[in-house]
């Protein structure tokens, strides 16, 4: 806990997400480098920034792949090293843990990281094949299955094992959608009840339309340097002390357990141990709530609750914004919505907007301790992140 | 050129080149990882590689995305961070710089980098359209300009300029041709006179059929450390001294010059200034010769000769095996084949041969220093590593 910071972030931006018909992916990340450019004044960009990784899942929504020299010249940055991470939904994260390394490294002191997806221009069955891409070809995608039946299979399994009902599955969408609603960022910016949750359509049993997270356009960064050089740019730090990234099997058939997360447990794992912290002392989380059920195994793959009690976690409002540890505040994935290389940086914004208090009527009072997790497709890429406020 | 290395090359391996009818990209993978292993029998590899970096292009090809951790999972590593790193021809050039930031940040001891591309179960059509996705979608894709018209419209420049000539052009296809005849892993190991390439038909004026790379399937990967635990693993050490990566607008149309790529000076200078050396100092390069003319530009960029004078720098024979600087020794793209993502390190994987005298047909007698020069598209990506051997 006491431990030296890994990095500082010194600013953050994030587009509003929804849909930005018109948009190209640059423009949207235009958007959102000019946000974390303007909440750090004292940075001159061009001068400044080393480097740019950037989290974007796919290159089918708009034709168009070699995407980090492309949002390098569009924010401004033109000539850097721009470097494109794909981890499926974890894209962002990955280029965290990328911009991590380049900063340590000793060959950029100040780094860009972000994430953009474009996607509603595109049919929901086109969206659906995009994105399956990040699951196995030959034993899944091949035979019809796509992420909603892969995240339903996981669902089964942990009813299965340890009486998990749909309705707790439900809860973690009424609260997501209530912590969305306190978020002008957010996608849907409406509450919902359980009866409209547990009343909607199937996709996939036991999975319903409001247990899945939103088709979202979106855009997210954060810009990264050295703790010591931190206090050059802003007053209001944010220090990352933990990191650890893991990867899985891409095949759910090669698990040993459909119920949790192997790759989330590595990387949260490590990530503690950088921090020296326990589960117990984290203030709030922004976790990877593709699907509702997603957030339940997180709670328990990231040690807010014993295996097999995250329905019981939910179901008591422990993880709502006034709660014991409020989790996914800024909506999640769920409410805010999920533009797949976006969210990543997008859950580290809104981290960084809660530990500089500036985070609204959704503020967690006195957060100190927050942590990230990002996972791509069903698992086989997770990473985790712990911050710190500066005092 | 004292300067301590950045990074030590302790093993590498490539699968053939060529075309792999009926294995899947993982699979050609888990072939260049097993000779990396291979050449560095110390190593336990799921025990020590902390990190695995992968360059892969396209999705499309075979309906797959989130590369890395499948990659990890085929060769045996699964549970480690794995990250897919995309910037189109140059992904695994920008791969290779993301392991040594991982090196050089202390969190990663050990690292893998390798690329690959599955590519030719894909009609030329297919193939042709997702190359396409690395250059600008609004305003090349969309108006029907593929790689060879914009490759041609630098050469149509350069000629304009300084007078090179078609045939100067054709003369870098032969040298290759010969190169690649030298080299077992080479797609295509047989020689062709300047007449065959002078008599094949236009693909876009003046880049005919034989001043085109290769539609190739292969995979490549290098293992790095710090240069202190090197001896740890090999008595054969390869040590990278430079690093450099750059980007530039994606779109040829707000370029100041398209008879230069500025990624590939701003990439180079960065490198030859971390490493302390000039170009003249340099033993032999692998360069990015996606077309013919590529190669010629890439003289001039690389400080191997005056602005204009590449062609006449090809002519001369000073870039063959026995020359004064000897480029693409394995055959480069042109004739060992170009499977996308593996480029950048199939590059490293020729220096490594030839700093550890293993190059057998091919060796350059005394090579001390190599450099390659890995571009992405149409240069909105460049990256230039220089080598050093051990001793």
């Amino acid at each position: 806990m006491n431990r030296k910071p890994l990095v500082s972030i010194i600013g953050a931006g994030m587009s509003k997400f929804g849909k930005h018909t018109g948009l190209l992916t640059r423009e949207l990340f235009a958007e959102a480098a000019s946000e974390a450019f303007s909440r750090c004044p004292k940075l001159q960009p061009k001068k400044d920034i080393k480097a740019l990784f950037i989290g974007h899942m796919g290159e089918a929504y708009e034709h168009q792949g070699h995407t980090a020299s492309t949002l390098a010249d569009w924010a401004g940055l033109v000539g850097i090293p721009a470097t494109r991470t794909e981890a499926a939904c974890g894209s962002s994260g990955a280029a965290l843990r990328s911009g991590i390394y380049a900063v340590l490294s000793g060959l950029a002191d100040v780094v860009m990281v972000g994430g953009v997806e474009k996607m509603t221009h595109r049919t929901t069955a086109e969206v659906t094949e995009y994105l399956a891409m990040a699951s196995d070809y030959p034993f899944e995608q091949f035979h019809g299955i796509t992420f909603p039946g892969l995240f339903a299979l996981m669902a089964t399994s942990h009813m299965h094992n340890y009486g998990t009902t749909e309705e707790q599955i439900a809860k973690v969408a009424v609260k997501n959608h209530y912590h969305g609603s306190l978020n002008p960022k957010a996608h849907m910016q409406k509450e919902i009840t359980i009866e409209t949750v547990m009343s909607s359509r199937y996709v996939a049993w036991p999975l319903k339309l409001y247990d899945c997270s939103l088709i979202t356009d979106g855009a997210s960064c954060i810009i990264l340097t050295k703790p010591e050089l931190a206090q050059k740019y802003t007053d209001q730090p944010v220090h990352i002390i933990g990191s650890g990234q893991a990867s899985d099997t891409i095949g759910l058939y090669e698990r040993k357990s459909l119920s949790s997360l192997q790759a989330t447990k590595i990387a949260a794992k490590a990530a503690y141990e950088m921090a020296d912290i326990k589960p117990e002392q984290i203030d709030l989380a922004e976790v990877h709530d593709c699907f509702t059920f997603a957030e339940i195994m997180a709670y328990e793959d990231l040690g807010f609750c014993r295996p097999g009690e995250g329905g019981k976690l939910v179901e008591s409002g422990e993880t709502y914004l006034n709660g014991r540890i409020p989790v996914n505040t800024s909506g999640g994935l769920k409410a805010k919505g999920h533009p797949v290389g976006a969210t990543g940086t997008a859950q580290t914004y809104e981290l960084y907007l809660q530990l500089t208090d500036q985070a609204e009527k959704r503020q967690v009072k006195d957060a100190k301790i927050g942590l990230s997790q990002n996972i791509g497709g069903s698992g086989a890429t997770a990473v985790v992140h712990i911050y710190r406020r500066e005092k």
